[in-house]
């Protein structure tokens, strides 16, 4: 088999088999195939497309390429959350200890933010002390002392996938629903786990503006995980504003915390509950999905879920206190607010927007290499659908360097839309998909 | 500008402008672009293909990426041809005399062969001691005395190409009519020609099969020439069976010799004498193509023609003496011959394999460091529409080793079709354009 013609198949609208599949992963991770083949290959994939059966070979290579996590020891099922990433999407935070306090094994591996996205990693070590780089030893520690354990890719995870990650990112390769759908799953399926629950978002915050795309992608993870034997649903929401009312990453603990208590704001709270109940379903602890919002929602109440939290901080060296005190997490010196410059209905928000704001102000990353600082923030006073007047308050910002402030306020305020006439609020869940 | 948004929109079928051709191919040939981003944009080019601007700019930018002669010392007008390959295609050693003895420059850049094709150089070098290698001052001292000289590429012309092609190469990039057409004509313009005549090769031993890819070839080459202010024309011209008689190095040197002496295979003498006319047509010494071909038949009958390559071959470092006596050629120790299997007319042949096997009998080039045997060769004793007999010679194999001999015998035999009908001979010119 040589790497030219299998470009030349793919370039010519082929389909490729496993076996070939595996010859290019293997072959370019072990460097046996150069930056150059792949790069032509990954073009010519994204222009022709990668068929079902492609992917999941992709997939499946790429996470053979690494190490998978085997949690045999553990008797309760192990299940996770992927979602697809937006602002102020924190519910990973909310539904973990949720989950491990219901009696399942949430073995978390998580990634940074880049661009307009948070990162739960990023949100996590807002936390003082918190260590999301555990060796393997202590994350297996930690999963097994409290149900939840929240780390970042290791170098042992699928080193295909972030050979090629690097790799379409400089060839403009990036963005195609099987290369999406592998990259996501390899990773996602390399944490050892029964089953996943998949939160493609779509809207203005989203990598997917349209729900068509978002559709996409969601039928292509779904059946990518099905056919490697695990069990799968994708909840496709909304990220046509920010979810919740905060975005930032100290911001986010704390409101991650009040939904933890019972409080929090309402889209926040029932996106967490909804992505735990099929977590409690898929991974056999709940008899259906009503079941699991009951016992989901048991765990919040009963005060089990933030527990679980708590130990969980604990565990991997991070000050617990913050969950009582939130003085203890960094913050923000100054505030700003950006008002309605006139009155009406808020009726659609640049979302992404927010989120590159947000960054500007150092609370998000442009480039890879840059610092995040955790104390900055946004906070959202209005939603799509609420009636504003002129000159009321939409958002606070809070922020601790004058640079970008001024860029952030225009791009803020220039991202909310009004209307004369009364607009409905977004759905929140638009579909199921798998279920 | 970067080269990852230049290569999203060529993704996104984009039209790219002369500036951003030019940051991609000076960035590259620099360095300061890597291989691997080059290979994606390659790969988008192929699939989305280029306008003939875009082609237009991208040979501009290959052909400045190197030196580019300048022969305005010499007072005629300096013309080329330029021929896309095929099996037993010697023209170039018959109308570069014609044409230099008829009052123009021919500064002729020629090629390897390579797979089924053979090359200038190569023929060339059967000569005992021709220099194909000669420093410019000895290629511009060369032309001047004799109005020709015939030399291979160097490391000053066109570097962009060269690296472009080989990444081309490696990455199932190569058969794409624009970036085809800008390696030629990049190599081809830098000679410093004022009118160039191309001969665009189709059927079966061509690069291009069929006769609408030749044509498509062959209109991006002549706009591209003529919107680089070069007078152009291309002739279609038949490769569905070997030009001439003869394949081989030594043997394409006899037979062209044979043609500089009025004699030679009718298709070989008639197509050498149809693109001296267009040279001498564009090069503004003849009023019209009827008298460039009087021109060119006057250059042959006079000898003078002849005397025109014998003065090149002395001025080159080359065996004059090989004009007169053929055994100072390489030779072939051994011959074998091919006969018909049946009785009826001979339909077709399947040209490409006969360069094979020639390549076998070592020929040709299978690899681009394979060694040549200058000796070796084909003689074809029959053309398409012939009436064969059963046992009659096909060909004669001139070899001098066994090694491959049965394969390649059996590949010659192979490529003959048959018919029980007549069938008409194919025309050697099917059509010019741009004339």
């Amino acid at each position: 088999m040589r790497a030219v013609d299998l470009i030349r198949k793919k370039r010519d609208s082929g389909e490729h088999t496993r076996e070939e599949i595996d010859f290019l992963v293997n072959g370019y991770t072990r460097g046996d195939i150069p930056d150059y083949q792949m790069a032509a290959w990954l073009m010519a994939a994204w222009i022709r497309k990668l068929s079902p059966a492609e992917t999941t070979a992709l997939t499946r290579a790429m996470l053979n390429s690494g190490q998978v996590f085997d949690h045999s020891d553990l008797p309760m099922r192990k299940v996770d959350k992927h979602s697809t990433g937006g602002v102020g999407d924190n519910t990973s935070l909310i539904l973990a200890p949720i989950v491990a306090a219901g009696g399942l094994a949430v073995p978390m591996i998580s990634g940074r933010g880049l661009g307009h996205t948070g990162g739960t990693l990023d949100k996590l070590e807002a936390i003082p002390g918190f260590d999301t780089a555990l060796s393997q030893g202590d994350f297996r520690r930690v999963l097994r002392e409290c149900g939840l354990s929240l780390i970042g890719q290791t170098a042992e995870i699928a080193p295909a996938d972030k050979k090629i990650y690097a790799l379409r990112d400089a060839t403009s390769t990036v963005e195609n629903i099987g290369l999406i759908c592998a990259s996501i799953m390899s990773k996602k399926l390399a944490e050892g786990i029964d089953a996943l629950v998949l939160d493609v978002k779509t809207g203005s915050g989203a990598f997917m503006h349209k729900e068509e795309d978002a559709t996409r992608l969601a039928d292509v993870m779904v059946e990518t995980a099905h056919s490697m034997g695990k069990k799968c649903v994708a909840l496709l929401t909304d990220m046509s504003q920010p979810l919740g009312r905060m975005a930032g990453h100290s911001n986010e603990v704390i409101e991650a915390v009040d939904c933890l208590k019972g409080a929090g704001p309402d889209d926040l709270r029932e996106l967490s509950i909804e992505l735990s109940a099929w977590m409690f379903y898929l991974g056999e602890r709940a008899k259906s999905v009503d079941d699991g919002r009951s016992l989901a929602n048991e765990m919040v109440v009963s005060g089990k879920a933030l527990e679980r939290f708590r130990a969980c901080i604990g565990l991997q060296g991070g000050d617990e206190r913050v969950i009582d005190d939130h003085s203890r997490l960094p913050g923000a010196k100054f505030q700003a607010i950006v008002t309605s410059p006139r009155t009406g209905y808020l009726a659609a928000t640049r979302c992404r927007d927010f989120g590159i704001a947000l960054a500007m102000l150092e609370g998000g990353r442009g480039k890879k290499e840059d610092r995040i600082d955790h104390g900055v923030g946004l906070e959202f006073h209005k939603r799509i659908g609420d009636r504003v007047l002129a000159g009321e308050k939409l958002a606070t910002i809070q922020y601790n360097s004058e640079a970008k402030l001024a860029d952030a306020q225009r791009l803020i305020s220039d991202s909310f839309e009004y209307s004369e006439q009364p607009v409905p609020a977004p759905p929140l869940i638009r579909r199921v998909i798998g279920g």
